[in-house]
């Protein structure tokens, strides 16, 4: 089997390698010549070129873009390949980006490993990136079940969890334990930041340590991520916050009615509930 | 000089370890004679005794017991010391407990040792476990300044950074970057568990990855700590909880009117920001 790699970056970049070791004939594909030569150096590649006609040969093809650039890239790949080929994408919003690709591609399943570092780029791109890590496949009614079995085969072999859902349950879930934290972390520096008293904030400055340092991590990352997130995944994204909102307002008013009682079971049961997430 | 240190958990037993490293004789007092003899036993005392007549002769003397116990202890220790006896504590809250030690001693400094660990007791009491975290000390208009420099100059000892400030300022910083953080935390776990589609739930629960990690983890933590916050800080946490609901509705209002301009501004700001609070 021959699978092409669109976007060679961190994800492209590690499924390049993985799927190399597992005796796959793998052609990348980037728009700089030096990231197309990078890929060859470390072995990321077999075959790589800034044309999109490396990839004529191609049984399954990775679209390895950002988010915006899934359609775009898609469109431009279609003169250059036969209906057999399998496209995937590894976009971290679904619904989205499955409707868009769905309409100009028959052959198209969407996926998304859900791993990453916080480096970027091809230098960043490690052997067994995707092992262990969940690997989510959103078929809809019109996805051919055979080219789904094909990607998860693929993904199967890198070690990864599998998951099969819908593209809004796959939204809907990866709003809150993804993109909910994001912003929940960043209005914990705005509002820190906001505070009007000099003094005080220099203090919140200086005493700062562990505790606000992990709940800001997500909140103090890269921007263009936070607003990539908002952009595709607003709607699931917002009714994550408007959950979040009912969660915060009773805590408010649990604390202004001095109820110690029930903050303490609610406390106690975030306690027990935290692990079921993290297993 | 002779140290007493009332209360031989994580933090009384850690000062005993330090300052008896620096010379002084440490008296420690328990309420169980198993904790006493651990005390002696690891070093922690030279002497110590279930009774507080072991500090008659004590200059200073720490009140390490949790914070509701801070003033009772006060009143029980007021028969077996002379007005000279200066009295300290390690209380994470300071408003409230200034307010109550002062009308029953005269001679009284609050502080708050911002060190800790996950562990707690005795056990757990380590050196320099105060070197190079804040040691803030509280005073008041009535405070004696002389005592003041005692108690700062064993905080020097420990290599701790001192921090004078009012316990109002104290109590507003401490809330901003750590009893803020635990609620915003804790209301994200009830949020994600509180997904009623059973499948998303499913879903959110076996994604969830370092993201949410950080971000929950101060809100899966101890209860009780969680309670004591509220309660011993409670109008400086809603005060903090206020400025936060008000960062957060801004974001979600931006994101709702998809202006992604400004997200993109906002989520810049806290990246820069952040770093100020971790130096």
């Amino acid at each position: 089997m021959k699978v092409g790699i669109i976007g060679l970056g961190l994800i492209g970049g590690s499924l390049g390698l993985d799927l190399r070791c597992q005796g796959f004939e793998v052609l990348g594909v980037s728009r700089r010549e030096k990231t197309c030569n990078l890929a060859l150096e470390r072995g990321v590649v077999d075959k790589s070129s800034t044309s999109f006609s490396l990839l004529k040969e191609a049984d399954v093809v990775f679209i390895c873009t950002p988010i915006e650039a899934i359609a775009p890239t898609i469109e431009r790949l279609i003169p250059h390949i036969t209906p057999q080929t399998i496209i995937t994408d590894v976009g971290s919003v679904k619904a989205s980006v499955v409707e868009s690709c769905s309409l100009l591609w028959d052959n198209f399943v969407g996926g998304h490993p859900m791993a990453g570092t916080a480096e970027q780029g091809i230098e960043a791109a490690q052997k067994d990136l995707f092992a262990g890590a969940p690997y989510v496949f959103t078929p809809t009614e019109s996805t051919p079940t055979e080219s789904l079995n094909k990607v998860e085969q693929l993904a199967r072999s890198l070690e990864a969890r599998i998951y099969i859902c819908s593209p809004s349950a796959h939204d809907r879930a990866v709003a809150l334990i993804s993109h909910l934290p994001v912003m929940v972390s960043a209005s914990l520096i705005d509002a820190c930041e906001s505070e009007i008293e000099p003094e005080v904030l220099q203090l919140a400055r200086s005493f700062a340590s562990s505790g606000f340092r992990d709940t800001s991590r997500v909140g103090g990352g890269n921007p263009e991520l936070g607003v990539m997130m908002a952009k595709y995944n607003r709607q699931e994204l917002l009714r994550s916050l408007s959950q979040y909102r009912q969660s915060l307002d009773k805590l408010i008013d649990i604390i202004d009615r001095e109820d110690w009682e029930t903050l303490e079971a609610i406390l106690s049961s975030t306690r027990t509930a935290r692990p079921r997430f993290l297993s």
